[in-house]
């Protein structure tokens, strides 16, 4: 079995940085590759003017860097008013309870990869391009590898593993049921079943014979080594760098970091599963609403209610997006946590 | 921080054979303990003649060899005939399917840990204790203590391993999410924010200093030294042992293992979250049923339903106990198992 770095020669740690769409900008991808790793770009959110912009900060500030951008593949789903006003109606007495107003318009804001995308990927040429949700369809994969990227997704189940491998991706990510944000899950529908990481990754593994990066609760040097013993030949770490200043989140998602607590995988911020620190909204109306509309449509619902909470310091509908290793995690710089995680890596 | 194997130096492998209640009798313990792990004998749906004979057929064909006696010590619910019958109405449909009757009785048979049990360890005088589901009052641990025995118990989040500590556990089984059967959790009731193992053994090292016994997805060499990796000092394993000559599970159960598939934690078996793989029960009616009976009352109401299924050759009503490691594990001799995973733990 080939390892990550075989792949891209030219990284120096087989550390990768999650793309975490909202909770970052291009300095944290560029800190991280500074010190060695792998930086990501998150263009699920972005407009394409923004991710040409950050592409270009990124090869300028870490010239000769391997980079990773990401994008979602998910099918948007046809319009459903109904739904999107049954979730509302349900909202309504936290609404009034904050005073706030809206929230009944289309949802929108993630768009998934496709042609314009694909058109972008061309002109940046990024070494990477990592999909969550599956893998496009087979045209604009093609045009993905023909740019010269490798392709990587994410899979949750060996079955996911081995649709991802006969797609002609180039590595696995293995993201264990630990991991904070989406679930990249796309053959199976049930959050109750998703794996974690000390099994998934072998079990990926077994199924594929591809490289194999270990996702989900992986903190500090500890995750690292069992990572690679499990043989997993890279690591990808997302909740460990939300603690760096590069992060772009806000006070209240950092104050609720720092103080610790439960996480659960829940769908009532997007319509997805996705795990964060469990609050009031995930308590009353979660972990997983059946009734929650399909994702992306769920939160342009809860934006207002939200921003007239935080507004009043309540991080109560506010997605705290968080994995399993958030205690594990100290607050330090991109480069410090990139360094600490690489040396380990590296079997260090 | 001292090690599981400080603890027990008679021990040849600090690898501990998770007690199965129902799945298993004294030959798998007496196996493991003949091949250099430590052998357990579950205690909680055995009378006590049973264990009591158990343990002298373990103590004759282990000479020398440490025993591990396992008990439960949830607090026994009040009877609620009410919750009983609403449960057996749901499962109506089954029963006019398969031709069963009956299942509208008290349920029993898990009984937890007291006096009369107590006595039982007085008298076997084994050398460790486990219990599941917290631990008994304080009266008794001191009596379990004072025969002689080690005592550990399970902890699924960084506050039951400190509360588990605080009590005088001389080491700390590290149940992550992945681990077949019952979850032993105790201070929180929310199976959907059970921690997977790649998280919780760290997190419960650094939050006791005690040694740490990992449980959860560990199936071959390689998952025994992510464990090491993380922080324990041992490892726990259950599903691997299902699949030895040695285990006294059904022939369903055995074929489902071997089929694969997703497993789920689901209380519509006895009440309480425990995990098994999805059949029809769990699909249909769980995976968490808000209105099943409390523990222990539940399996008596399904107990005539599954029998009829599995005589008719199902397994729709058969609780398909799992950890997520079960893809990973092979038919092989529990002698062959315990040396494959001793060799890893001690980093051969």
């Amino acid at each position: 079995m080939g390892t990550f770095a075989d792949l891209l020669p030219g990284l120096k740690w087989p550390v990768l940085q999650a793309p975490m769409a909202g909770a970052h900008d291009e300095a944290l991808a560029i800190a991280v590759a500074r010190a060695g790793g792998l930086g990501a770009l998150p263009c699920a959110m972005a407009p394409a003017e923004t991710v040409r912009a950050q592409a270009a900060a990124f090869r300028e500030s870490a010239p000769g860097a391997p980079l990773n951008l990401n994008f979602f593949c998910h099918e948007s789903p046809a319009p459903d008013a109904g739904a999107v006003a049954a979730w509302r109606a349900r909202l309504q007495p936290y609404y009034d309870a904050f005073g706030a107003t809206g929230g009944d318009g289309p949802g929108a804001g993630r768009a998934p990869f496709d042609a314009a995308l694909c058109a972008l990927v061309e002109a940046i040429r990024p070494e990477i391009v990592s999909f969550h949700f599956g893998l496009p369809d087979d045209g604009l994969l093609a045009r993905v590898k023909a740019a010269g990227a490798l392709v990587i997704s994410s899979a949750t189940t060996p079955d996911e593993a081995r649709f991802l491998a006969a797609k002609g991706c180039d590595a696995i990510i293995a993201q264990g049921a630990e991991a904070g944000g989406h679930r990249g899950m796309f053959l199976t529908r049930e959050p109750a079943a998703q794996i974690g990481t000390m099994a998934l990754v072998p079990l990926v593994a077994d199924a594929t014979g591809l490289p194999v990066i270990a996702a989900g609760g992986i903190a500090d040097a500890r995750g690292v080594a069992a990572a690679r013993a499990l043989g997993a030949s890279a690591v990808q770490v997302g909740t460990g760098y939300l603690f760096t200043p590069e992060a772009r989140i806000s006070a209240l998602h950092r104050a609720a970091l720092e103080a610790g607590g439960l996480s659960a995988i829940t769908n009532v911020f997007t319509g997805r599963p996705a795990r964060g620190l469990i609050n009031r909204i995930v308590r009353e109306l979660g972990p997983i609403a059946p009734d929650a509309p399909p994702f992306p449509l769920a939160p342009a619902t809860l934006a207002p209610l939200r921003a007239a909470a935080e507004k009043a310091g309540s991080s109560d509908f506010t997605p705290l997006w968080a994995g399993q290793g958030a205690g594990l995690c100290r607050a330090r710089s991109a480069a410090e946590l990139t360094a600490l995680l690489g040396r380990a890596a590296a079997g260090g």
